[in-house]
């Protein structure tokens, strides 16, 4: 085994090609072998064994600056840069995290989590490294389909103008997480392939036609002269527009293309980027033949690739895709957008039935967004599949476009709250703090999957302007599925469970927590109500009012920002109506980010379960009993 | 006069090109006129004159959408579909918007005001009219500055793969706001304009080298296939590998070239582009001589084109400006950066006195920020200079790349509060709620302009994370300023005015309003304390306490959206802190976008003033007097 002896990027330099071959035969075992138990995301890694080898060959990290866009990539990164022993713990609570991530090791100078940051990353760092008067390498490692992301072109313009030293490597494997789409995408294809060739050179020929005719003798050179054309618009004619030299296309499997070309590249002053061509999930065959659902995997056999599943009632995802199946069939007015998630949002199953009606925009989440608001305005009722975390790049778009113009754009904002191992960058946990502010907007969130049914009912009946459900990535409760999809009153709360010792507003799983800490308390004598506060605007106001009335205290408990979010919500209310007597204590995620790790630790580690909010009642107690009912 | 019948743009259909072109002429001369009074965007709405007729004069609004970017420009959209009456009320409480307005005619399907989202729109309308089977156009006009924003690029990238019939019209005119920066732009210029010519011929003859050598004889002819190569090469090429048909470049002053082409475009089907060359300013020689300085002008003598200004204490642009300079002088790890906008955020005197560390990445808020992280990251200290109202644009940046990573990001966010006659699309009063709940941020608002260099040098010398200072579009307030910049403690707030009836913690300007709606209430009797609350986050939690223990009612008076604001927080504070009992009472901006109007008639209308502020104190008194001094 040559993997054991490297344990730092410099263990490589000495290596022949042949070596280096065989290095990385055996981080693919070691991927496929580590991630059958862990899981994580093997496709990706599989497919960038190569390119990440030969980049620590051939540089010098950390001095040189290895930047890699969305970071879920990294993991032969870091097992070449002294992490191998650490795989056991992959994306597991205090282990290993699934991204790039600086607290593990000096090599890791860039996080990420979101696509398209490396190229504005890269450019940073370059520009820092000239004002500094330094001379490292600075090197992006982007996919194909996170270079349609707004900000990644936006950095690759303002690359191409400043003519700053950096590297770009376009991990080109023809797909993002789902196949790519988009004009770049068709235009990647062409260079990258011959299936194409026969339209280019129809096209070509067009344009070679409005050259003045030429004789016949001549015929075999203008013949030779257009395929010299040809390739000159066919190889990075588009890159080389915005600046850059352009490398390429190279096979992202063969080590001595890589290196050569890397090397190459790496003398030409200005920005340059190297076009490589790789196979996701490169190596294993079950991941080769589907890399869209091999991009992130849960634990699998090796032999079978069968994928271990766990059983239980449906995800939060799979309710809102058959309940979206649902609705469409009765109203043709619904459309479903995704930036680039069809899988992730439960979309699959509509782009089959409804491909006209399914619009899949690549990674683009501001485009997907202002593209809805005028949708909406024509009269259709656009829904934005998308999940909590990303919709945060669509902000301003929801608040200029969509909300001020109050248009009927429905989002079903998926991954709302906790998210597990994919840890800190992907927790849903701002969109309550985010989307609340912004005048006519609508939030809700569903105590259960039936209810997500119901608030997608409320939601496509809804002509009052934008509205929006945000659901958990969880399985659902298990409860019975009405076949009827009723539709909620805007607004309205509903008690649980009634009780006259304090209240608890809950939203989405907080809810459970929410029962068993009423439990708890029910034992020492405590009736606690449990309201469900599943509109988080608007809320229900009238409820409010009788709980100020009444001279409850109230509990808010949420999976979410602690600060904007519901809790902050029922006190504005409060303070905007003269109640000033009502006290209000929130419970939900505190002011730091929160890591990797299963759901259930990460709401541990934050004291977001049944013993913690009964406790926090409990001291609140005295306080409470010194209420005196009816004082507002 | 022809302006005066047309009162819709059927009433064009019958004039001759020659009556269109004494149109234009009298269209330039009614907005200087109009505009020298009330101010407003006379450079960009000079350069569309002839191409807005043209529009109106080949389509068929409403019917046909006309989508224009950002909307500033629409002016002559206005005065051709019926609102040529109402310039006199430009920009002014109740009167036209400059911008593109619903509400104000059927013609008006899209509102913008900030960058780049007509070709999303575009796309939106277009998918529509498509599922609905409609045939109406849809055409959006962009400036090629808008054309780097990047959710412009991932719409290009999506229409160029969707290929829907629609039309794009570039608006060229060689600048956004100030001189335009990147890649593409170089693109543009290329086929602009003769002056690179030698350069790209050069850069032509090194490609064309790799064609096998050619005989003598055949000289002439390669040097024919080599021009028109060229044409190739230079006239759209990028357009087309996006999957748009290229027009252009056409003259944008040329009614029967402009005319001609969008006919003939308008024949194509799939996207198009039509690529017009307009000059900024166009007919009024002081607007084309300096573009960018009557881009958005206030008041002016036509004559001379003197600019009538208002005299008064400097601006806290400028005053944020000088600061800078001065702190740049010591301290050579400062870097400035703008997305656009160094005139509006006061960069000028920067950019030329430190070119090298000023970057202007064009319309760019997203990779503007990313950069901003990657910069401090290697030991810069990076000053990213920015509008509140822009700076939504990079919310998934601020909390994904900035403060996830906690880097030493300097936010100088201009423009936060009302921003009076550019209304609702660009109202700065939400940062507040957008920002203060992601972990690591600091955010900060000086009470006076000597307040803002202290703060200045507290941002900068601060190296525990990201901070932000956020300032108004106003002038100071005339106070001293001090020769040193003393850093002010972080999280600490001061009390201004000392009382004991109650308290009101207030931010910028709305201290002054403090202070006069206590004046008003000393009258009374009433001895209010002022607490100038000047850190958002961290807050002054000893301050805090205190005023719990003293039993003492809180109102809290913010120009920025009430929810999520600094109200929001100081209640979130006594929740997380067990202090139920403080009643806090909210004024800020309620949950409705505030149209354009004067500061001080924004002001008035949600009532955030004097008056207001002192009338609800008096109505909270009788609950104030039952309050228990010490009871928390």
């Amino acid at each position: 085994m040559l993997l054991e002896h490297i344990h730092e990027p410099a263990d490589l330099k000495p290596l022949s090609i042949a070596q280096l071959e065989q290095l990385a035969a055996e981080i693919r075992s070691f991927l496929i072998e580590k991630l059958s138990e862990t899981g994580g995301h093997l496709a990706p890694n599989l497919g960038v064994v190569e390119l990440t080898i030969a980049l620590h060959y051939l540089f010098d990290s950390p001095k040189d600056k290895f930047i890699f866009d969305v970071g879920h990539q990294s993991y032969v990164h870091k097992i070449l840069t002294g992490r191998m022993e650490q795989f056991d713990t992959l994306r597991k609570y205090k282990g290993l995290c699934g991204f790039v991530k600086r607290s593990e090791s000096v090599h890791d100078v860039w996080e990420a989590g979101h696509s398209s940051t490396s190229l504005s990353a890269a450019m940073g760092m370059a520009l820092a490294r000239d004002l500094k008067g330094e001379k490292n390498k600075v090197v992006a490692v982007i996919g194909d389909g996170a270079l349609t992301g707004g900000m990644a072109l936006e950095a690759l313009n303002h690359i191409g103008h400043e003519k700053k030293n950096l590297m770009v490597i376009l991990n080109d494997n023809e797909m993002s997480i789902a196949p790519n789409v988009g004009a770049l995408h068709h235009y990647l294809g062409k260079i990258r392939t011959d299936r194409h060739y026969q339209k280019a050179k129809e096209e070509l020929n067009q344009l070679l036609n409005k050259i003045p005719a030429i004789g016949g003798k001549l015929a075999k050179t203008v013949e030779r002269l257009k395929d010299s054309v040809k390739y000159l618009l066919m190889n990075g004619v588009l890159f080389e527009q915005f600046g850059f030299t352009y490398f390429g296309p190279v096979d992202g499997h063969d080590l001595v293309q890589l290196t050569e070309t890397i090397e190459q590249a790496s003398r030409v002053q200005g920005p340059v980027l190297i076009h490589v061509i790789t196979v996701k999930g490169k190596g294993y065959s079950p991941a080769e033949a589907d890399s869209h659902k091999w991009h992130g995997i849960t634990p699998y056999k090796i032999e079978s690739g069968q994928v271990l599943k766990a059983v239980g009632p449906p995800m939060y995802t799979e309710v809102f895709s058959e309940a979206l199946m649902d609705l469409a069939e009765q109203d043709s007015r619904i459309v479903a957008v995704t930036p680039a998630m069809p899988g992730g949002s439960g979309l699959m199953k509509f782009a089959a039935k409804y491909p006209d009606r399914m619009i899949d925009v690549g990674i683009a989440e501001q485009h997907a967004a202002t593209m809805c608001a005028a949708m909406a305005m024509e009269g259709l009722k656009p829904v934005y599949a998308v999940y909590s975390t990303f919709l945060q790049r669509a902000y301003d778009q929801v608040v200029h476009d969509i909300c001020r113009q109050n248009t009927n754009v429905v989002f079903a904002i998926d991954r709302a709250g906790f998210v597990g191992p994919d840890g800190e960058t992907h927790q849903g946990v701002y969109d309550i703090a985010y989307l609340r502010h912004i005048p006519n907007m609508a939030l809700m969130m569903p105590k259960d999957e039936n209810e997500l049914r119901r608030m997608m009912k409320t939601a496509i009946d809804y002509n009052d302007g934008p509205i929006a459900i945000r659901y958990p990535r969880i399985n659902g409760l298990g409860v019975t599925i009405e076949p009827e999809m009723k539709p909620i009153p805007i607004g309205s709360w509903e008690v649980l469970r009634e009780g006259d010792s304090a209240v608890i507003a809950a939203i989405g799983p907080m809810i459970q927590v929410a029962e068993e800490a009423a439990d708890l308390l029910k034992r020492e004598g405590l009736q606690v109500r449990i309201v469900n506060a599943r509109f988080i605007k608007p809320m229900d106001e009238a409820m409010l009012l009788q709980i100020a009335e009444e001279g409850l205290h109230m509990l808010v408990l949420e999976e979410g920002s602690e600060l904007g979010g519901l809790g902050s919500a029922i006190m504005e209310f409060y303070s905007l109506n003269g109640k000033y007597g009502v006290p209000v204590r929130i419970m939900g995620v505190p002011d730091v980010f929160v890591e990797h790790g299963s759901i259930k630790e990460q709401r541990q580690e934050i004291g977001l379960t049944a013993e913690h909010v009964a406790a926090e009642l409990k001291a609140l107690l005295p306080r409470m009993r010194k209420r005196v009912p009816g004082q507002v």
